[in-house]
């Protein structure tokens, strides 16, 4: 069902201080920034072998990202795994008896359907479930 | 300088607990589970693309994932980039003034070379990178 991790989403303070250490020390490449209003966060990709490392900057302190930060420090904030098809991989997560936070698919960066399952049945990882078919990535 | 992802190291309270969610409700492979003594944990791999999944439960209170679940409950632990020349890439993330936790390689699961860099380098995430030509994996 699952393709390859798609991206490792990172909550951090600043896109400026973090992209230093995984451009320039681990030697990944800058793909782009964006914003993604819905979430209110500045985003930061860059790439390493056949996944991407996200840097996702809150923009607002209402940002689920910044509330996390506040809680927990910056660090890992979730896992992304790609799949071909997002609508057969909730009706499978869900017949497996998983909780979903998203029944059904939303827009995520680069125009992806996302789908995060619920952290209680991903014993507290926070996993999302991409399609990237139409994102070139 | 990095190959891969080549795992997502997520610490969790009971393997058997926690595989069905990557095994039967993701779909990936359980690979195989190994004890690594010197970290007090028991290990379960489980392929994704050409990363794993690493399921970390503690054997001891002693074990710094039991500590870490203590602190922060269960959740992504660590990352863990491939590299193929430990040596050189410890001396390219010294000289661009990254901390380590181990300055020299030391022994991970499957006889993989590993080293951490220091979360103070890393902004808070724990990254690993590990040289992985003798282990097959």
């Amino acid at each position: 069902m699952l393709k390859k991790i798609n991206h490792l989403g990172v909550a951090v303070k600043s896109l400026d201080e973090t992209i230093p250490f995984y451009r320039d020390a681990l030697g990944m490449t800058l793909q782009g920034t964006e914003e993604v209003a819905d979430q209110k966060v500045r985003v930061a990709f860059l790439s390493v072998g056949e996944s991407k490392i996200e840097l996702l900057e809150p923009t607002s302190p209402e940002s689920p990202v910044a509330k996390f930060i506040e809680k927990n420090g910056p660090g890992i904030h979730h896992v992304a795994y790609e799949v071909a098809d997002i609508e057969a991989a909730i009706a499978a997560l869900v017949a497996s008896g998983a909780r979903m936070i998203d029944e059904k698919p939303r827009k995520g960066a680069h125009g992806a359907q996302i789908a995060f399952v619920h952290p209680k049945s991903s014993n507290g990882v926070l996993t999302e479930i991409c399609q990237c078919s139409e994102c070139g990535h």
